[in-house]
C-alpha cells in the first residue's frame, strides 16, 4: 500500500502510537508485542496490528515490535524530520503565546515572520519573530517557502484573514480561531478550538453543581 | 428533561452553536431559522431542532429561534456567566503563553496562581500570576476555590503532576500535554494535544509531497 493512501482515521491514531513509542523509548523498551501495546494503549491488539501493517514489515510474529524503528518510521512518515517554517497571522495575545512556545521549543516548526493589521506592532518582534503588515503578507509568500499559515486572529477577523490566505503560496492552515474557515482544497486546515474546549469543562463543571444541588435536595 | 442529563453528544455541540449564535448576532440578526442555521453550520435542520429541543421552548414554529435569548440561555447552561478561577501547573513556556492569554483576556476564567518545581521561579510572576512551589500545591487548593488546573509541564513530567492534583480540591483538568491523565472520577478531564494537532497537518503536507512527486515521476 502506499504510504500516501493510508486511511485518514489510521493517520489519525499515528500521533498517538508515535507519542506511546516515544514514552516506552524513554523507558528502555526496546521491543513490544502487539498485546502488550493494546494494553497500553487500551485499544484492541487487532487493531494494533492492522494499523501498523499499513506500513509493513515492522512487527514479527512471536518477536514484538522493535519501537526505535517504529518510531523512526512513524515520524518519517509524519514528516516530523521536515522542517516546517511557519507564518503567524494576529500577533496579539494569543499569537505571542503561540510564538514564544513555538519558537521556544525544540520543533522542527518555527515562525519566520508574523503578520498584522495594528500599525503599531510594525517592525517589532515578538519573541525572535519580526511583525510586518498584513499587506506584506502574498508577497512574502511568494519570496518565503512557507508551510503553515498559524491563524490567531479574533474571530470576527477570521474570515478576512482566511480569504487573504487563499490567494497566498502557504501548504496549511493551523487555526486557532473558532472560526471555520473557508479555504481552497490544496490548503490543509487543521482546527484547534480552544475556546470550545474550555467551554466543555465549564459547563461539566456547571453541570455537575446543578446536579449536585439537586442531590442534595433529594435527601 | 433535566438540564444535567444532556447527552454528551450534544453537549460537545452546544459550543458550536454558541459560537454560531454569537456571530448572528454580531451581525445583527435577531432571529434565524432552523434551515437557515441548518444551511450555515452544515448539519441538518431535524439534528438543530433535536438539539435544541433539549432546552424546551426556544424555537416556535414559523418564528425561527431568538438568537439573543438562545445565545445567553446556551451560555447559561454552559456555565459562561459562572466565574472560574484556575491554577496553572507548569510555568515553563507553554504554562506562560497560556498565562498571557487567558488573563490577557475577557474570558470569566482568571490563574490565580502557578505551581512549578523549579525554585528559580519561586516568587516571580508570569503575566500577573505569582509562580508557588508544587509543595504549597495541595493546601492552596484546600485554601482557595479551583475549579480548574491547567497543566502545561513536559509530558514525562505529566504523571507525576497528575497524581498530585489527584489529591487537590479541583474540579476539572485542562491537559496541555500528550500524556493520557489518570484522574479519579470526580475530576473532568479535557486534552488538547496540541503536538498532535500539528503532527497531523505536518504529516498532510508530507503525504501531499510524495503524493506530488509520485505523480510526477508517473508524468
Amino acid at each position: 500500500m502506499e504510504r500516501s493512501n493510508i486511511p485518514a482515521a489510521v493517520v489519525g491514531r499515528l500521533p498517538r502510537y508515535y507519542r506511546y513509542l516515544g514514552e516506552l523509548i524513554e523507558n528502555g523498551v526496546g521491543r513490544i508485542s502487539s498485546d502488550r501495546l493494546s494494553e497500553l494503549m487500551g485499544v484492541t491488539a487487532s487493531q494494533i496490528r492492522q494499523d501498523l501493517n499499513h506500513f509493513g514489515g515492522f512487527g514479527q510474529q512471536g518477536y514484538g515490535y522493535n519501537t526505535s524503528y517504529l518510531y523512526q518510521e512513524i515520524g518519517e512518515l509524519l514528516g516530523l524530520n521536515d522542517r516546517y517554517d511557519m507564518i503567524l497571522i494576529g500577533a496579539g495575545n494569543l499569537g505571542e503565546a503561540l510564538a514564544a512556545f513555538i519558537n521556544g521549543s525544540r520543533l522542527n516548526q518555527r515562525f519566520i515572520a508574523a503578520f498584522d493589521i495594528n500599525e503599531e506592532l510594525f517592525g517589532r518582534y515578538i519573541s525572535d519573530v519580526p511583525v510586518l503588515s498584513m499587506q506584506e503578507l502574498k508577497d512574502f509568500t511568494q519570496k518565503h517557502s512557507v508551510s503553515i499559515a498559524v491563524l490567531a486572529v479574533p474571530g470576527p477577523a477570521a474570515a478576512d484573514a482566511a480569504a487573504q490566505l487563499a490567494g497566498c503560496r502557504i501548504r496549511a492552515v493551523w487555526n486557532f480561531t473558532n472560526a471555520e474557515l473557508e479555504l481552497p482544497e490544496d490548503i490543509l486546515v487543521e482546527d484547534v478550538h480552544l475556546m470550545d474546549s474550555m467551554r466543555k469543562l465549564t459547563y461539566g463543571i456547571h453541570a455537575r453543581n446543578l446536579k449536585g444541588v439537586k442531590d442534595h435536595d433529594a435527601d
